[in-house]
């Protein structure tokens, strides 16, 4: 069993591009839905949160923990994968070595505040492209559109959004941009639209490839999701972004 | 010296409501910043944040204490107001009292998921005014706006964000239009422009001249501000919702 957590909805489309490479992979989703978002908030308090779900989970005893939260693995993970006796997968390590391995000259990073105040995206790329340009920029509105379900491409709303938050890239040209949250694979149809030729990194999916091939066990395929608050709000959400017509039992735990 | 409760920054508009009525009233402001927005989470998680923001506030021992915050005042207060030996004032009620004076027969109110919801707003209007005609509109994203800063009256995004939100309104032409979350009065000249003869009601505002005649120390109009999470970002945010040029001195605290 594995399991993946994440602020809220977001991670979804990493346990959904999970199972699609590993259809028998028992998993155990945490959202973290009564504390969401973290991308705003400080890098000491996400650490007590992940470090919170993190304790929450690894009494789990799965065989790994997918982090699918880019604020988390940016910020807290560097501080918290030593304290865990099993492996602990982020979604921004993935993402990185993806977007090192297309060799782009251009690169777009899109993440939280805190993803992007940490800078550490930039940094690391820096590091692996040296003579690549990389900007960065924050998409607070993303996760508040992904939360509110409101990420149709036909919908004239996100696609303001997408424009006015995006309008810092448009003379960059970037030729690949890294989905740094796992919130905005939900929003790539608006991403896509604006810029039609660059490359877009699911920083999720990234993980999900990079965790399939260590699974040893398999099971049969099921998925167990626990949330901080909101259990139902949570299941019709995970519908209407999934487009699953028998959304999950949805079961609430205190992690604080 | 009177203690203002809010999740976030949205109280702030109460705040200077009050300031406004008793410009030397000292006040200790606090904003759960690490838990924001109040407005999706159930009514029991609402309850615990709010209990914890309520003990730490009268500890400080203040005058009285005002819930700037229409989710709290709304699920939570009704539960909590026996557990303190002072005034604790609520938005809800007062803003009920405005509309119910004002005597219209078409209301509206805005809130966040919890507070519509909760039903609350809609079955006490109608108690005050049976032969009115309620309407409740749910506006999560009005939240996500202001606490990004984005509520410009020329700004596109917060234009079409209320076109969308409030377009269940259009048909039924609201005499009054309450705005029952603290954070909504920031966007209200995109509100009044869809609905120019409607009545504004800052539910607020409403509680901060409820609370006004009442109070009998008068201080130095002094302010203190504490938050759960980033106080860098609340002061750039207060400073640029406000138009304050020396936004304040905040301090971080921790309530769980």
């Amino acid at each position: 069993m594995v399991c993946v957590y994440d602020s809220g909805v977001g991670g979804v489309s990493t346990l959904m591009a999970l199972r699609r490479l590993v259809p028998t992979v028992d998993v155990c989703y945490l959202g973290d839905t009564a504390r969401v978002p973290y991308g705003p908030r400080d890098a000491a308090t996400v650490c007590r949160y992940a470090t919170e779900a993190l304790d929450y989970l690894a009494a789990l005893r799965p065989e790994a923990i997918l982090v699918a939260c880019g604020t988390v693995s940016t910020v807290a993970l560097p501080h918290l994968r030593g304290r865990y006796p099993l492996p602990v997968y982020g979604v921004a390590e993935a993402g990185i070595r993806a977007a090192a391995a297309l060799g782009a000259r251009r690169l777009a990073v899109l993440g939280t505040e805190a993803t992007v105040r940490s800078g550490i995206f930039a940094r690391r790329l820096s590091e692996c492209l040296p003579s690549a340009e990389v900007r960065s920029v924050a998409c607070p509105l993303f996760v508040a559109l992904a939360e509110a379900g409101l990420t149709a491409p036909d919908d004239p709303l996100p696609r303001l959004v997408a424009e006015r938050t995006l309008a810092p890239l448009f003379d960059l040209e970037p030729e690949a941009i890294l989905l740094a949250c796992t919130h905005f694979p939900w929003l790539s149809p608006h991403v896509r639209r604006l810029f039609p030729t660059a490359h877009l990194i699911d920083c999720g999916a990234a993980a999900a490839a990079a965790l399939a091939p260590t699974l040893g066990e398999r099971g049969r395929g099921e998925c167990r999701f626990l949330v901080t608050d909101g259990s139902e709000a949570f299941r019709r959400l995970y519908g209407r972004l999934t487009g699953d017509a028998a959304p999950p039992l949805v079961e609430t735990v205190a992690l604080s």
